[in-house]
């Protein structure tokens, strides 16, 4: 296996501007993926690495040798430590590091049950919140999350992190506002559109037929697209002095309510 | 009203530490509060202000002159932009910070109602997720917060930011997890501990009574103390590969069960 140990290495300098450029990443067709867990469900959800970072000396804190194997050695690199804490973006990281080629996310790529359950997110801007909402999606087994317009790029490395891996199991698509509305009403998926003053109590509200709940940014809600051409407006009782809950909480809420409705079926 | 323009003002210096040292907080008895809607709802939630700190330049994205002639004049300071650009946590802040005393969160001070649902949080640790589970609280009106053992001081500047406030309206304790459980006892308070491995399904259980929910850290749940002593352990149903939920959305996933089941009553 290579040794890198100069930091001026030109793959080393490269990850540093993936970590931290939308643009680089777009350019060079690549993103960075951190941590064996995340690594090994990147491996499963089938995506493509273009190389592999290892530093034998953060090993203690990971099982990746079992990892490595399924890996093609020609794309393994060992660095030092020093050059990990270069390139590593989180704090306590476990010494493996992958480049990784991006996955198509078209909606005509989902395959979606005859009851499916979706989340629309309009416009969503923290990285943070849209790996909390992918580890909701995870766990709830909504059957997609489709991200229209989206403020950030999904291989940000905050949304990888903060959805714990989530974001390579999940099926995600990202398209318009139009695509969206278009792909829901020819499926016949009751569209409900979460906002403050709506009328409808999402906990009166049923989702035991095909759905999609389309929330929006924490500061503005929704665009007027979505309120006019949802099905339904629903709202989640807020009774205090603030007006408003994170996004990735008040998606989480509607989510597990619908799940309740739907009996856990596969529980 | 005295202006500061150097960089180098003690109260300036002071601030900077205020912002980053959970020790300089503790030892001066400050925190620092950013933003007029922070500011105005720790003045309803009657905090004392030991100073705050204007930029005028910067005052078109808020309305706090009506917000200042609350706060005696002599407390009050103006700054320059470069001034206030090195004691804003913050981007985009409205150009207002205050230091404020802390309150004292003893649980004997909690005003309950007959039939309370409380929070409690276990050793929490990261800022942002007890700043959005305050929110919960708030929206909800779960009637306390009872933080144990907590691993992050209450007045981060994170918990504040992300609490949008509400950090100074919902009724917070802060304890040891013995006095919180003699608490509930003496209370005849039945406490719920949130458990991976926990039998009794959440949307199972009855919340209609006087419910305390126990949540752990996202690492290790909850300790043995909590698992032993609850009254119950409840689960969320986590169908997906991930065993995870982020502590801030599966707290509000419970509590706002808990409160469909209340019927939202005061809605």
């Amino acid at each position: 296996m290579e040794k890198i140990v100069s930091l001026q290495n030109s793959r080393i300098k490269q990850i540093g501007k993936l970590q931290t450029k939308a643009r680089e990443r777009k350019n060079a067709n690549l993103f960075v993926i951190e941590g064996a867990r995340e690594i090994s469900l990147a491996l499963e959800g089938g995506y493509l690495f273009e190389s592999v970072f290892v530093c034998p000396e953060l090993s203690s804190r990971s099982d990746y040798p079992a990892l490595l194997k399924q890996i093609p050695e020609q794309i393994q690199f060992e660095v030092s430590e020093a050059v990990f804490e270069k390139i590593a973006y989180r704090e306590g990281s476990d010494g493996l590091l992958a480049l990784t080629r991006p996955e198509s996310h078209h909606l005509s790529d989902l395959k979606l049950p005859s009851n499916p359950f979706i989340i629309i997110l309009e416009a969503v801007e923290k990285p943070g919140n849209l790996g909390a909402i992918l580890r909701t999606a995870d766990a709830s087994q909504a059957n997609a999350v489709i991200v229209c317009d989206p403020l950030t790029d999904i291989y940000n490395p905050n949304v990888v992190r903060s959805s714990v891996g989530c974001l390579f199991t999940v099926p995600i698509a990202v398209c318009s506002n139009e695509e969206a509305l278009e792909f829901m009403k020819c499926r016949n998926i009751k569209t409900f559109a979460a906002e403050l003053n709506a009328a409808q109590w999402y906990h009166e509200t049923d989702f035991t037929t095909p759905s999609a709940i389309i929330m929006g940014t924490e500061a503005d809600g929704l665009t007027d697209f979505w309120l006019k051409k949802a099905n339904a407006r629903i709202k989640i009782p807020m009774r205090g002095i603030i007006d408003s809950l994170n996004v990735s909480v008040s998606t989480a809420v509607i989510t597990f309510e619908a799940m309740r409705q739907r009996g856990f079926s596969s529980t």
